[in-house]
């Protein structure tokens, strides 16, 4: 799947010692993720494979180069089977300069949030950056572009049919991406049947996602041909999942399995003697300050060791398990001969602090450091120019109107899963007041990608918003301008300093724009590093909770950008309006009383 | 892999109730092979395929026919993941009868003896007979047909890289075979690992056969690229082969890892908690007699548990593991929504004795019974003409002739592995004379496809073998005639007593035949019943241990046909002679002193 093709007769002969190794790792403990054990042994690494896993000592052939591990334990480089780069709003250099020391050394990016902005050319940047790299750069090919019809959203560029069997013609694509609405699989929507049967012959990998599924809409899911899920809320619906053939990819969430649950989970799976094999750790979205104080998919194998799974267990969950998942083990996943030398030297299994990382066959990282400094990649003036307005936000563009002095309106409660429920609101002017007493603020979107002026206008609750807005083009899937306030004043400013950074994070506190994290490439990420956009994001999330009231307790930034997504349940918000998940159908916010 | 095409959103709809199922399986409990776990549920079934695992009595929708199953176990079908029907004896519809009954329903056959009597028109044979049969014929493209280079070795037919790829694109060809010598491994054989490359092209599995294969050897074949091996000798070498990823298959041998060492393995193994999912139970050859007495996969499987393995993990060892490892696990393997309905209802998971068996949907057997009789399947006249001596063989041309009074020959050992040594034997009128009171007795290999007449002889030694000859034209991998005796006018009777047979087993005891099976179909399968297969098989047996005092303790006719295979350490017998399995060289019978 990655690397230059196998000379496979020249393997042979490192293996039998009549060639020289280019290098071995000498003295080091395997990790042995195939059998769940530790295992002293030498790895003969020749190019970009391993040719031997040898007893200590027991190579014969001669060997450029050697390091002596001393009794370090060799783990294979981590998977993680569902990322999406975006989420970090840093390039993928940057993004490596923090992964790769860590020992994250493959990611299956489902590139859908870049792909709504610039089609199939922003899924190449990453792949054209990640040439350079000391990463191998996997697609799960995006299931759906846009996420819903043109008329109940407005994206930057579509994938059809023929762009998405095109792209899993590729070798670099082994997945087919499942972050679609479940309710086109329910209803057996026959384009993504035929994007199954696409990906189902050519041996790939079929995602999915399918959030509170249980029982019969299970099973109704699973029968189209999807193979894993990223959503599970509880340890009961990670079992029956698990029961059913599916993957369960596990990542902590706030709303959906937090890092609380997962003792319990590692309880009821190890107790009994559950087979995890198809249990494993995926990062989806990990954010820029969440990336830098908890680390990638490397924390959550760490919280996985904590909450009780044993050591190796929780290592093939990130190895063997996304390996076999995505269709690649024979490349990656082990230390075996054969493999690609993707390999992690610890200390220590349970802090995962790697002293020692390589990628096919080479050294790329030491203690916490890439050893060479990736070639800087220039991304395209196209891919920095995608903010666009159809002309400055007015306040009064951002209104609910209404006849009357009370309208009753539907509202968008923020939580996991959202809901909606109706409220009366009063109206002034014919404009329907947001109510921060009733926390009830104002929330609309705003067409980004084709200048048409669209702007979806609603109302939300549960965010406990006062005395401004805050706006991001970070707002899954089309990327959209979101912005959400109790005053529609602060929310066109914040609306207008974002289109004026070309995308980011912004809030407004009464008439000052009081922080802004410009994310110009494609309105979703920075150009700077890491510390500068974590410390960025800080301030925000910091003027959020500290000036406007956010509620929100835990990163109420992040919470943001999925508050509009009308793929996960119960309701979403695009530029055309509100959208009820289940039916895929517009609602008017303002209640028809009839 | 196999069935009609998927119709998906007719699956969604039954799974959600929202259309009849055809049949559901109600009350009972599904042996959770994923999860390792018993889980009571009701199995919805829609046409070949499974629309629901429902907790029970949830699922809501109607169905046309639903069984009680009052408490029973639900197992998914067993999985055979390397078989050669040819070694049944058997017609494949003979063979269905035998299996399906005892829950075996998918076969990975590796048909290299029929093809190298046949060619691919033979292979087909047993594809056309599988159409009409309640069980799934998958492929293991044979790795080397012939398994020699024509110097060496004459047979039947060839498939060429060009005609092995041509195979391979195939869907129910699922694996390339690698019952091939493995020194074509160690010596990067380039047409081999062309194959292997083409096999890894189309995403499929690449077996291989590793006799005694430890550290850098196992090392070397496996960079080769194959994924499998099935002739492990003892409990280490089964954890150095799963710890270097490779799948290990299992089935129990007199001369490798026999039943006796079962428990030692599940010992090793269980108790350190070393995961399994690598090890797969298999049946390779089962012989019509064992198959009679023991069973089939289902023997293996009962063995496993007896052995100590859990059930449910020994169930896994027949269904999952080799589901995955032949990467048919989208459709095979598991209980699950999705799936092929291919499920076994036990009483009892130890004894695994099905009271039912269902295949695509549909119940074909109950209580060790086919529900229906198979419809006739007409071998062509083509297949049953098979056995072509040049001349009726004389007992003149089976001797090794030598000058002088002594000569110092090379003399094949039996065991496993066969070794060579040299000894000293008597020259009568030029002929070198067997000795049966040192155990040494003479052998030929009969050129039996293209009346070349090609005859290599030599002498065995091991067998214990005095006052006869025993033949067969099961004889791999080319089958031509073998013959083993003291008396090369006894082993000449057999010879032609097999040629008369159009193949078969014969024993002649002085100058009378004693016993014969025919064995028409390309001198490997017989048209006749099981029952009187194995009986027939017995009275050879009888007379080979009883009459000709053969000192084989373990069925002697199957270590028989192994005798002379050059692709198994140290040394084999074709028609052209005597050949070294290491160097592929052959070597000369009589020692030239010099």
């Amino acid at each position: 799947v990655t690397g230059p093709p196998v000379d496979r007769a020249h393997l042979v002969r490192v293996a039998l010692g009549d060639e020289p190794a280019d290098l071995v790792l000498r003295g080091g403990v395997v990790v042995s993720v195939a059998t769940r054990e530790l295992v002293p042994a030498d790895v003969v690494i020749s190019g970009e494979r391993i040719a031997a896993v040898a007893r200590p000592g027991e190579h014969a052939g001669p060997a450029a180069e050697s390091i002596d591990l001393a009794g370090r334990f060799v783990a294979p480089g981590l998977i993680d089977p569902h990322v999406h780069i975006e989420s970090s709003n840093l390039t993928l250099t940057e993004l490596a300069r923090a992964i790769v020391p860590r020992g994250v050394l493959s990611l299956c990016e489902d590139a859908h949030e870049i792909a709504n902005v610039l089609g199939l050319p922003g899924i190449d940047l990453f792949v054209e950056e990640a040439r350079a790299l000391p990463l191998n750069l996997l697609l799960r090919v995006p299931g759906r572009v846009p996420a819903l019809p043109a008329h109940l959203e407005t994206s930057g560029h579509e994938m059809d049919l023929d762009a998405t069997t095109a792209l899993l013609d590729r070798p670099d694509a082994v997945c087919l991406g499942g972050d679609i609405n479940p309710a086109l699989l329910l209803g057996a929507d026959p384009d993504q049947l035929a994007k199954i049967e696409a990906t189902i012959a050519r041996s790939k990998t079929v995602g999915g996602q399918l959030p509170g599924f249980t029982g019969a809409l299970l099973d109704a899911s699973i029968v189209t041909g999807i193979e894993d899920t990223h959503v599970a809320e509880s340890v009961d619906e990670v079992l029956e999942q698990l029961r059913r053939g599916l993957r369960v990819l596990l990542t902590p969430r706030i709303d959906r399995l937090p890092a609380e649950d997962w003792p319990a989970l590692a309880g009821a799976l190890v107790a009994h003697g559950v087979d995890t094999r198809n249990l494993l750790l995926c990062s989806d979205d990990v954010h820029p300050n969440l990336l830098r104080r908890e680390g990638h998919l490397d924390y959550r194998l760490r919280l996985a060791i904590e909450s009780g799974f044993p050591p190796v267990q929780a290592i093939q969950m990130a190895t063997l398990n996304p390996a076999e998942h995505l269709r690649v083990d024979r490349d990656l996943g082990l230390v075996g001969p054969g493999k690609l030398a993707d390999l992690v030297v610890l200390d220590d299994l349970g802090d995962f602090a790697p002293a020692m990382v390589l990628h096919h066959g080479r050294v790329v990282a030491e203690a916490g450091r890439l050893t060479d400094e990736p070639p800087p990649f220039a991304y395209p003036s196209w891919s920095r120019d995608t903010v666009h307005l159809a002309a400055p936000v007015r306040p009064g563009d951002l209104a609910v109107r209404s006849e009357g002095e009370r309208a009753t309106v539907r509202v968008v409660a923020f939580g996991g899963p959202k809901t909606m429920h109706t409220t009366e609101l009063g109206v002034v002017d014919g404009i329907v007041r947001p109510d921060p007493d009733a926390d009830v603020a104002s929330i609309a979107v705003i067409e980004r990608h084709r200048r048409s002026g669209a702007i979806g206008k609603g109302f939300v609750s549960g965010l406990g918003i006062r005395g401004g807005a805050v706006a991001s083009t970070v707002n899954h899937d089309s990327h959209n301008v979101f912005v959400v306030g109790d005053s529609h004043a602060s929310m066109a400013i914040a609306a207008n300093a974002l289109a004026e950074a070309q995308g980011g994070y912004c809030v407004v506190v009464g008439d000052q724009v009081r922080a802004v994290v410009p994310l110009p490439i494609a309105g979703l990420l920075s150009d700077r590093p890491l510390a500068e956009v974590a410390e960025g994001l800080d301030q925000v999330e910091r003027a959020l909770l500290d000036e406007l009231g956010c509620g929100v307790p835990y990163h109420p930034v992040y919470a943001l950008n999925f508050l509009c997504l009308p793929n996960i349940p119960d309701v979403g918000v695009t530029d055309q309006g509100l959208i009820e998940t289940a039916s895929m159908e517009l609602l008017s916010t303002v209640v028809d009383r009839c």
